[in-house]
């Protein structure tokens, strides 16, 4: 039976826009896994209730029941060995966590206050209520207000993107010559805006906006063809 | 014949204070090397004229002469592979090059902001005219005007560590259980900040704070024993 994934949606059921659930969806098609990624909504919590979590991604497989894209991505590594790497060995995974920790504190918290205003266009009914109450009680403040100056704040969030930038003007990939986990963490924000916002990120000239193209393009553009806003 | 590294020093030549300097010199203990280090000061250009750099560390081993810290490790992992690895595999190379960046882009221009005013107090006399005038030059303003609100500031660069904390938490190195290159290219940091200043950086129930303490006892204390301000 094949894998299957909780996989944030939006009134589109075809529109995937949570950026964890999009790490796993990559690290799912690096191990060459293509799950069935159920539809999922915010407030949806039974679904998912037998992880022990109320958010997703959730994969079940083979009778276990897995949550949060970082513990996904180590099951997936413990689990098939055989299959390529997400981490390139110890080292690798140790580090992948850094770049975890600072994607999360960074690139999402950052993209976050650029986009969050555009996400309750995208969302089902049920979700609409939770998700504008959740997030205004997280900014304090109306998410309209949160997005208004985002013209001038993008270019500090593009600074802080500098760690990145950095690698990427020397080597394709985070991870080296191939792609691995450390760049579906970074990528996984990127899709997230891509799926739910039109507001520009990045510029073209940036070597990050060339490697989010090469990221697009992998497994036969699993994420460029995802419906983006 | 033993290897040598030109190492910055100030006034007192048993003061080694530079933040990459430190990260070769933990590098080196960690392949099981203990090299000739030679007080280097920043207007001895010409002792490190033939490694095509003019800063430090610059390394010399067997004829060959390496600069720059970065390139340094991945020489000492290539050169000598049979030792204790810097990077824990391929993956790990790769994500220690981001853990260069973020530390060379958050900790050391952080840090700098926060104690370039007490180094011109340990510089040997040849220096202080030319450390005074580039850092200024750098700044845009008397260095004193630089670190003066720093008991405010002091609280965002806290926060901006938080990356390394969130991982520090969880297991005692950036690497996992036992200390690697990402481990020496963080503290090199914090040493730089120990030996020049006694600005209190980390407050003790940090888990940066006792991460610390346990890279100052690495190698026998080869960096507790360091003279600091």
């Amino acid at each position: 039976m094949a894998m299957q994934l909780h996989d944030l949606a939006g009134a589109d059921p075809r529109r995937r826009f949570s950026p964890y659930c999009w790490r796993t969806r990559m690290a799912l098609a690096h191990k060459g896994f293509v799950p069935e990624a159920l539809p999922w909504r915010f407030t949806d919590k039974a679904a998912i209730a037998d992880s022990g979590s109320d958010k997703v991604p959730v994969l079940r497989d083979d009778g276990r029941v897995i949550a949060d894209s970082w513990h996904i991505a180590e099951y997936l590594e413990d689990t098939y060995p055989d299959r390529p790497s997400l981490f390139g060995g110890p080292g690798g995974r140790a580090l992948a966590r850094f770049v975890n920790a600072w994607a999360d504190a960074t690139v999402i918290a950052g993209l976050a206050t650029l986009i969050v205003a555009d996400i309750p266009a995208i969302l089902a009914p049920d979700d609409l209520a939770y998700f504008i109450r959740s997030r205004e009680a997280r900014f304090g403040r109306p998410l309209p207000e949160v997005t208004a100056d985002r013209d001038e704040r993008v270019v500090q969030f593009r600074q802080s993107l500098h760690p990145a930038r950095m690698i990427l003007r020397e080597q394709p990939f985070l991870h080296g010559d191939a792609p691995a986990y450390a760049d579906y963490i970074l990528f996984g924000g990127f899709q997230w805006a891509r799926c739910v916002s039109s507001f520009p990120i990045l510029v073209a000239d940036d070597p990050l906006y060339a490697w989010r193209e090469r990221m697009l393009d992998l497994f036969g553009g699993l994420a460029r063809s995802a419906p983006t806003a």
